[in-house]
């Protein structure tokens, strides 16, 4: 057995990330045991039929007993609670990191329930799909994905060495930042955008929205995300979102002067640009490799 | 012959959109011959390989002689000296028609050079690319995609039934609005989201362009539009921009104080009414028929 092999994963939260994880997870090692906690009967059920878990459970400390690995996948908000119930039973030598969209919090929370040189390594995959739950899991969610993992200076390297480790071996590319260059970054090229997309859905008449192409479908895509993972998210990364918006709604002003001016040198200039930015990056990043929703 | 058969059609302006209009006419009728106007020959020699046109043009007077319908596919901003070049050489049943994404001003200009009950019918047709000029043209460009049609009270029935007819024969579903109500509309659903995307695209660090994944991708994928006609169309519907990022504006200072609140409730259900609206109407309304960008 290699040294730090991963037997047994308890993942807390078996919806689209958790059960896509332990899909990914066996699929890459048919021998790795999953333990699944969940809040309703079905849902376990629904993972336990899909073959993302092997066993099922109400209690987060029934479940991390002789587990290598525990991957939270609930949303943020419920971290604090499964952490604190599970401590008791956590083994000494199994790490904990999650998959939430926020860190700093997430981070300050697992440091403080497990030591701050202990067990947890915020980790930030980043994949989904707009589709929620276990139904829509799937053993390549991550692959070609990039997963920001996010120490802090108090996490031992081989930690996170190890969560780095787990991640590629699900096809991800991993990327280290520290929570709060996390939460800025995530806050400027996710959150905001999903915060613009749910804004811009609700601005048109019914009939107005008759008349929408597609250039507005893909435009409030992020509009379709769960809402109360959303929230949690706002919530957790409170002053990176609002920072976001301020800056944003200062551009938002200097457009609105352009165009109430009539500035039409001005209004090229920014568009071109941001069309330059766009061309120069995103597309072509995104030609190299395959990044999912969130 | 049938009555009111297109023979021969001028189109002013052979990118994208007046290179798809010339391949599908042809593609509906091959007797149908074109006339191709634009400013650089490059454009034109282009156009006359891709198989669009027929001549090529630098003069729209030359071109609209003999033409049963005039279709202006330049920038809006170009509109005004096309429509006063042609008019001396304009054929009296000829009808002038355009593919601008405002319609009050087009209309406006139109009916003054042309006449107020005279052969000016606005057209909208919502199909394009991020892509720009006569080499992505494609015969098949508009199909199943919708037609906004404007007509004013004074345009002549038959008239906006002939150029209706035009687009149905491209494959287009067509819907009649007036101008004004086009302009509001249009600047809700794509005018709007439009200038979000390209502000969004300017946000962010490189760095953290760096680890942005697709919801960024998709939520900018309008910045990628030709600045020079979005700057027509900014200046075209200053009034119906300036309303749209006025709501919008109202509506972010709304979201930013319930994150700043910690309101989670309020959070979760602005969220809930979003996601509900899009999946039940756009990502419902898209399934049954290809909408193109713009």
């Amino acid at each position: 057995m290699a040294e730090h092999e991963i037997r047994k994963i308890a993942i807390v939260g078996v919806g689209l990330l958790g059960g896509s994880a332990a899909l990914a997870a066996k699929a890459h090692n048919p021998r790795v045991k999953v333990a699944g906690v969940g809040r309703r009967q079905v849902s376990l059920d629904a993972a336990l039929a899909a073959g993302a878990i092997d066993s099922a459970h109400f209690d987060a400390a029934e479940a991390v007993r002789d587990a290598d690995l525990v991957i939270l996948a609930t949303p943020v908000g419920a971290f604090k609670n499964h952490l604190e119930a599970m401590t008791p039973a956590l083994p000494a030598e199994a790490i904990v990191t999650d998959v939430g969209s926020t860190k700093a919090g997430v981070v300050r929370t697992g440091q403080r329930i497990l030591g701050r040189g202990g067990q947890f390594v915020g980790s930030h995959p980043m994949a989904g799909s707009e589709f929620k739950g276990v139904a829509y899991s799937r053993a390549d969610l991550f692959a070609g994905a990039t997963c920001i993992v996010t120490p802090t200076t108090d996490t031992p390297e081989d930690l996170v060495g190890r969560v780095e480790r787990f991640w590629q071996t699900l096809g991800m590319r991993t990327v280290r930042m520290t929570p709060t260059a996390h939460d800025r970054a995530i806050g400027r090229v996710s959150h905001l955008p999903h915060a613009l997309a749910s804004l811009l859905m609700l601005l048109p008449s019914t009939a107005d929205l008759g008349v929408s192409a597609t250039g507005f479908r893909d435009a409030t895509r992020l509009a379709g995300g769960d809402p109360e993972m959303w929230r949690d998210i706002f919530l957790t990364n409170r002053v990176a979102v609002l920072g976001a918006i301020e800056k944003f709604s200062h551009s938002l002003v200097e457009l609105r002067d352009l165009i109430d001016r009539g500035d039409a040198d001005g209004i090229e200039a920014l568009l071109t640009k941001a069309k330059t930015r766009r061309d120069s990056t995103i597309a072509r990043l995104l030609q190299d490799r395959r990044i999912s929703a969130e």
